[in-house]
């Protein structure tokens, strides 16, 4: 267990939100813990809103070579294991053309991930990251994105290579990477405005 | 209106999942109908599951030119007039270091997509292409993804170019770039595995 000074902990927040630093009433759990779900020294958690504005449906899983969190790579890399994405019914139609690109934008769901962190301390040493200038999957709503290296399309089945999320995370979009895809619909006039 | 042969609209779907071709028995709107949420010729819509897996809180809201559907670009660009991406309490404080980069990805809610079709024929034109080979709104999670041009962030507004979304979409998350970040936690075993 490591014991710290609370009072180094202090950020400010409107003081309408509750805080929450350091759980555990100032008491960290050993470190393999705080890679899991504890919170760190001096990272600070607010009281969010309940998550009902919108609701997502899993259109498939991803199956990867990794079962724990303290083994996933911090970011995938085109060079890393393949791993396989399955899509669900009623969705498998939809693959429909993908094989066409060499690099997918995969959008899935970091369910083992606290959501109410606003302030991080990745590397443990009191130095505190907006969640927002972080790739963290700690965030208010823990969404992956990767640009993946598509291998191959069969089936219902999505072999890529640069994934970087838990064997099972739940996937909930995959499109064509942004640099490959043109669109086909007809433009439209906001495509022609530039900054005036 | 324009009235078509439904015997070419047919797609095969697995015979479990209800299939609606073509709304409106076999009429479509006229074309400017068609541009939001009708289905076009040939199109294919399943009945999804409910969107019931996770839920999703708006964390702010998107600030831009284009209030109409069919004034938006297709794609945003860098050059583009400067949009406002507006955050609410409690996430404010966790801009903090946002400035830092150049490029941040920007991911949002397209709440006024439908999410049922499987097969879509953007171009009007019957060619059909599967929503994942698409970066549509139209999708069964309707999530945009854009990497936009940060230009400042000031207070809990955040000024960026390059967006494509309708004024007072609801915001979902904010990243840096992918390409600019450079993760912070320490290394994990994932981090130096290749392809075997």
């Amino acid at each position: 267990m490591i014991r710290f000074d609370k009072a180094r902990t202090h950020v400010e927040i409107p003081a309408s939100f509750a805080v929450l630093t350091s759980r555990n009433d100032g008491m960290l759990q050993e470190n393999a813990m705080v890679r899991r779900n504890e919170i760190r020294e001096g990272e600070v958690a607010v009281t969010p809103p309940p998550p009902t504005d919108a609701g997502l449906t899993f259109i498939g899983r991803i199956h990867t070579p990794w079962t724990d969190r303290t083994m996933t790579p911090r970011q995938g890399r085109h060079d890393g294991p393949e791993c396989r994405i399955e899509i669900f019914e009623p969705w498998v139609a939809a693959l429909k053309g993908l094989e066409k690109f060499s690099q997918v934008e995969v959008l899935y769901w970091l369910d083992q991930s606290r959501r109410d962190l606003v302030l991080q301390s990745p590397a443990s040493n009191r130095e505190l990251h907006g969640t927002f200038s972080l790739r963290s999957p700690v965030r208010p709503n823990p969404i992956g994105t990767s640009v993946a290296k598509l291998v191959r399309v069969e089936g219902n089945m999505v072999t890529v290579q640069g994934l970087d999320c838990l064997d099972g995370t739940p996937l909930i979009d995959l499109k064509p990477d942004r640099c490959q895809f043109t669109p086909i619909a007809p433009k439209q006039p906001g495509d022609d405005e530039i900054a005036s």
